[in-house]
């Protein structure tokens, strides 16, 4: 039997559905799971979504352009215009979901050997896409303890190589939610001016910042027009995970014809997520104004009771649905491990994605977990309870 | 401004596309354009299908499990047990189209600098998704006076190096329409057996084949089990290309589960889709059996019109719905590019796909075209007029 490539065994398996067959036995056990480790939101998608699903008026489901429907990056221009974004539909490419964004980003960018500066603990799968295109992260640690700002600039500085081709930043950010100010921004800028640098911002969480300070799009920095690639996609916004719809947006035109080469190949983004796409950004503003409050409702919620747990810390979180948190152990994956294995309470357990996976460099991480507050506020205090007392159970906890 | 990737470079430009700007400007001037170049079928997607969308109850679209949703898989296998191939949902894995398909058998299994035998003419897109993978395919010409039957064994073995890893076949042929006959495919499996190769198999035109001889799955070759990856997909089938979604089937489970890492990574394939295609499956036969008399109905007018041109001549495909034929010009490329730019015939010109990019080896197929008989009979009857009237009027048609 043939063998596998190399890359294929280099692909990191998804940390936050390593311990998925554990979560399914204890499932099968009859224990309700408390999900906290993915990103799926339970809120709904908008009526106007399933409206313009149910009025497809069409004969044939027949392929889109390459680029997206017309109509759909046109409506997305739009959409950007109310954040004082400029860009033009030509700049706005429709990918299967913000990952195929990355990965044609990627692909079209970086030459194997390059490499991408990216702040962590950072998403996983940003590892697996430059595995794809050959290409290597070099993670910067951003701190608990520093609310996980953005590392200073010396600190990427101090990484820059011949082979460093662009920087990767996730605003705001998963998994820490941290949101980058306008000043850090304005450092990263810099940077990329100097060193000639794309930056791959990816802003899948646009709509979800609970901060005062203003907050912009890598779209909005001057001078460096031609080096930004924006990474989009409306699952978040409009809670439409399944459908698929992402953007790669960028004024670059030698690199939007570049992507356009991969958009080609792989023929076209799927229509029907186009089709609601399009009909969930014309979603009355009501919508988002209660999916934001709603989050921020759950964010306090959650902040408050992890942190008033004996020996459990994590900052305020000031944009996406993520926090991370520091728990009271040696080893976090155990201990998540040990929560879907050996614990329940009530009849419930929990299920976090431990953070180690989020960090490059082995090692760090090791104490903490990512939290989703994607669950309903019943929900979520339910699964602090169940934390909790699994953190008194536990053997391996730390005495405070 | 940074550098676009050598791999960016190096993707092939779609050789059905490449004139699409063309074809854009015509219709802009008001010439009804008869596109015979891209395999979009004319006809109506299943009302099972849309039935299916029309009754969808969910309050949120959320991602679906990475290797698809089971009632998919299993409705898949179930399609597959018609052909009497048996497969297990569990060796089922559902992709965003066909393409995903290949590109994750070639990310899962090829390593740089690895080599895949191809017969050609061959669908472009395959190079460019080996281009990703950085493996090289090495094209075996097929011709068009043996029909574009498979190159002799010898030819195949003559090609293999200790590079090569696989060979790649589509059955029934895009873009020749030919159906590899049993022996043929032996000899396939005798050479993978032989020299411990994957044989990638893109079957996706399956339903379409106009053949009394019997037509199998690779499948169903014996004592290859572990080496063969089918490339499938409902958007022919079914004619709902734009929903993306196709599958990849193996029984090698360490090649399964590698390909499921690049599934993970990309999160999901597109839901909307997945409902549509289960549903698509359930279509009464009546549906598939009504689509196959239509096609071979064009087939044999288009093939008998197309063979009384001076000059002109195609084999008889016996599957898929293109075929591959010769004109009586130097470069088809140039009398493609002719047809859209300064000729038309009562208000309508053609729009064909040069054949010259179907193959790797610089120099073969110049002066062939892909003809795609995805038009109903009428337009294809005024397409053929057109080619007609248009190789009359060309400067360079050769004198019969």
């Amino acid at each position: 039997m043939p063998s596998i490539s190399q890359r294929g065994l280099d692909m990191p398996a998804s940390p936050i559905r390593k311990l998925g067959p554990l979560a399914v036995e204890a499932e099968a056990k009859g224990i309700k799971i408390l999900s906290l480790n993915i990103g799926q939101p339970d809120l709904p998608t908008p009526p106007e979504a399933f409206a313009a699903l149910f009025n497809i008026n069409r004969k044939v489901l027949e392929y889109s352009p390459s680029d997206g429907l017309p109509q759909l990056r046109r409506k997305m221009a739009e959409y950007y215009s109310r954040y004082d974004i400029n860009v033009d539909p030509g700049q706005i490419i429709i990918t299967s979901g913000g990952s195929e964004a990355v990965l044609f980003a990627f692909l079209a960018a970086l030459n194997p050997g390059d490499e991408v500066i990216l702040p962590e603990p950072a998403y996983a799968n940003y590892v697996a896409f430059s595995k794809i295109a050959g290409a290597s992260i070099v993670g910067i640690p951003s701190s608990i303890e520093s609310g996980f700002a953005l590392p200073s600039i010396e600190e990427f500085e101090s990484r820059i190589t011949p082979r460093t081709k662009a920087i990767l930043i996730c605003n705001p950010n998963n998994p820490t939610g941290y949101v980058y100010s306008v000043e850090e921004l304005n450092q990263i800028r810099g940077l990329c001016k100097k060193h000639d640098l794309y930056l791959f911002s990816d802003e899948v969480y646009r709509e979800f910042c609970y901060t005062d300070k203003p907050v912009i799009s890598a779209l909005q920095l001057d001078g460096i027009e031609d080096n930004v690639v924006v990474i989009d996609s409306v699952s978040k916004r409009y809670n439409e995970c399944g459908i698929r719809i992402g953007a790669l947006v960028t004024r670059d035109k030698k690199l939007h014809d570049t992507v356009m080469k991969f958009c080609q190949a792989r023929l076209s983004p799927p229509l029907l997520g186009q089709i609601v796409a399009e009909a969930s950004i014309d979603t009355p503003e009501l919508y988002l104004q209660q999916a934001f409050e709603e989050y921020r409702r759950r964010r306090d919620f959650l902040l408050e009771r992890l942190n008033s747990i004996p020996g459990v810390y994590s900052p305020m979180p000031t944009g996406a649905f993520y926090t991370v948190a520091r728990l009271p152990v040696e080893n976090a994956e155990d201990f998540c491990r040990w929560c879907l294995s050996d614990f329940s309470y009530e009849g419930a357990t929990i299920f976090m994605a431990p953070a180690a996976g989020f960090y490059s460099q082995p090692g760090l991480g090791r104490d903490e977990v990512r939290v989703a507050y994607v669950l309903k506020q019943e929900d979520l205090e339910r699964a602090m309870v169940v934390l909790r007392k699994a953190l008194e159970a536990y053997p391996g906890t730390k005495k405070q």
